[in-house]
């Protein structure tokens, strides 16, 4: 076609100093690889006795739907899809029209594209401490600083926030500009916000004119005990933005999900979309799998699976860790494990990676770094997250008995640790 | 479940005065849907006459490929698809490893991702004017300045290039990030580079340390001529970061696309990647589809076909619109007409709206607004975009017609115009 061109290979280096602020930010290595064989009580991922068989909801997206599926969609989505998620939120208790549902890759697009509309560098956001691993990383994407408030068996801290906001108007600085949280089955705590603090919240958010980011993506995971109102369902004046996600409901690798807000946040949400329309295949096999009640018998089974790996995981800690305390969550993928206070949650994690058991410490789960607002908060060094979905419930048993076998290893050590400052303390 | 929450209607407004600049500055209204019977000549869909079966594809990656397909996938991609875009990319001149690919959701999803590691708000880039209509608005929501330069028969004008740098220069201002092109049938004016300015903006890009972003989706969609070499391949130090797309060589409704970077950037890009994994399944799907040569199968039917399109819509405007001048593109989607200077392009595509054929006026190809570089374009009022790839070749027929119906309306206006501005001047 062409002859061949010879590049000369010069001394000129690339210039990594172009980066822009928010790459430049980023960690400089990657992050380590698990070992292929571990045990993996790290992810999100769904378990994989129970991936959905959508062969038939393919089939039809791409042949009765081929001209739809194949061709660019809608930015803000199909309108059937729209649709379909003002049915099943209705059926929640929230009441909102298609054009208030924007579809997007997955709930974490969603957020991205909530902070896409709300942030520029420089504003705060606030978030319990801890909250959701991977949101950390995409709101510092945006240059956003971050005021952390803790939670209590109800939920995230009412009054920090006050306080934090107090402060904020005292010192003549910008309020935040919203509130984000997951209400239901907290990531990584498992606390199920009560009813009087959603109200609360919903309440203290529209005093001062702060939205409030509902993430709910374990909502429908529910065990036992009574559903709480969402935060979207008792907000008459629209300061909730909320982003749902088939990742949990189906299958993680559809990456369909969807936000639902004001109608002209949509419009401007679809617009900042950058990536055009989310795929209309993926969407049209979602509503195919989804018709003749495809997502409840799904969710059925996912409750029941969940459960019981849930139960399987919390005897296995009651039984190899009984030094940890933990809340039973009543829903949700995670145990959220506190260990006695002379533990060290990272040290605890390495070392049951080297045992072959993938798990998050608490420390991960912790905005940190920003030291500009008085209330953030220092990572607690004792906590350890344990997923209980993806593995199988042998693996869960013995996942648990290697982390214990981690622990026992690195219990003497801390017990030595306070032997040492209590000499010091008694010289 | 739980009891009813009767809402409270306040006087409240939800504070839209939180948006963010970016999102501030979209504009205000939608933009208005065409005529759903229009015939379109303003899009960038395939035929829908030769939409690929995927759904052996889609079977086999939805079964043998279960547990890969439905769970989350790695953030760069799955590494099966970035080795075959490692091959596909070798076939055409680049050496590149499967470090240096990250799969995307689409090309668009790539620019944005480069945005993302490149752009801080304030920083300027180089487009062609006129450029890709839908980079435009992305571009912005980073919050980039645009210098603009022109084009002639060889592609990008590098003299225009040189005389802006060195004013920014002169001026103590920062040297533009990166220089954005579509070196094959460009978009819109369908000019595909020499390969001397190939080398000259390689080699330019290089001496003042600015990164080239090649953006080509109809690089493959060669009717007749030479392939020139891509930039990409003649770059030997890594200032081309070029983005591709499965949009234009399967189908656009996939969204699977990719950026071909250094390895850092690929990392930080995957980082940035604040949707996660792209959908695993369907890169899956797009594997499966391209054994055996199902993608080379594929792009030599719409070659032959988009041929027969082009070829056809030639004739029509020679037949309808013969003021119009054109330089026939030797691939790709689109005729780029200049009509005589007295026609408004904006004034022709609303009156062809209303003859039933949607076309996108050529001002909407220009990023004016910016006065702060000495270079910048008044957009041309006299273009039209014409798209010859998603109509049949009756509609193409029709469409132009009606087109030629639209400007026929509209000449004896511009007539008058002309005379009456005559007539002031003998005065």
């Amino acid at each position: 076609m062409y002859g061949p061109i010879i590049p000369q290979k010069t001394s000129v280096k690339t210039p990594t100093s172009l980066f822009s602020r928010r790459a430049t930010a980023l960690p400089a290595a990657p992050s380590e690889p698990k070992g292929a064989h571990a045990i993996a009580f790290d992810s999100g991922h769904a378990f994989p006795g129970i991936l959905p068989d959508m062969t038939e909801a393919a089939e039809r997206a791409l042949t009765q739907y081929r001209s739809e599926t194949l061709q660019y969609g809608a930015r803000p989505g199909l309108m059937e899809m729209r649709e379909w998620v003002v049915q099943y939120l209705e059926a929640d208790g929230a009441r909102i029209s298609a054009q208030e549902v924007l579809m997007t890759n997955g709930a974490k697009h969603g957020i991205e594209l909530i902070c896409r509309l709300l942030l520029d560098e420089g504003d705060t956001i606030v978030v319990t401490a801890p909250t959701y691993l991977t949101s950390l990383p995409l709101f510092r994407s945006f240059g956003a600083g971050f005021i952390e408030v803790g939670q209590d068996d109800e939920g995230i801290d009412i009054d920090a926030i006050e306080e934090s906001i107090a402060w904020l108007k005292q010192s003549g600085r910008k309020l935040p500009k919203f509130i984000y949280d997951v209400p239901d089955f907290h990531n990584p705590t498992g606390i199920t916000m009560s009813r009087r603090r959603r109200q609360a919240l919903v309440e203290l958010a529209m005093r001062h004119g702060i939205f409030i980011v509902e993430d709910s993506p374990y909502r429908q995971i529910r065990f036992e005990g009574e559903t709480e109102p969402s935060l979207k369902s008792i907000d008459s004046n629209e300061f909730v933005l909320s982003v749902g996600t088939f990742s949990k409901l189906l299958a993680p690798g559809l990456r369909v999900g969807w936000v639902v807000a004001p109608r002209d946040f949509i419009r401007r949400m679809a617009l900042l979309k950058s990536d055009g329309g989310s795929s209309p295949l993926l969407q049209r096999m979602v509503l195919e799998f989804c018709k003749d009640g495809g997502v409840d018998q799904h969710t059925r089974l996912a409750r029941s699976t969940y459960h019981k790996h849930r139960d399987r995981m919390v005897r296995a800690v009651r039984r190899d860790l009984a030094e940890a305390e933990m809340t039973v969550p009543h829903g949700g993928y995670y145990l959220w494990l506190t260990l006695p206070q002379h533990i060290d949650g990272d040290e605890l994690a390495q070392r049951a990676m080297d045992n072959g058991v993938s798990i998050y410490p608490g420390s991960a789960f912790y905005a940190g770094q920003n030291d500009s607002y008085p209330r953030n908060k220092v990572p607690l060094k004792n906590n350890i997250r344990l997923n209980y979905s993806h593995a199988t419930p042998d693996e869960i048993d013995e996942g648990v008995r290697r982390i214990a076998a981690a622990y026992d290893a690195i219990s003497p050590k801390a017990d030595a640790a306070r032997d040492k400052a209590w000499a010091v303390r008694s010289a």
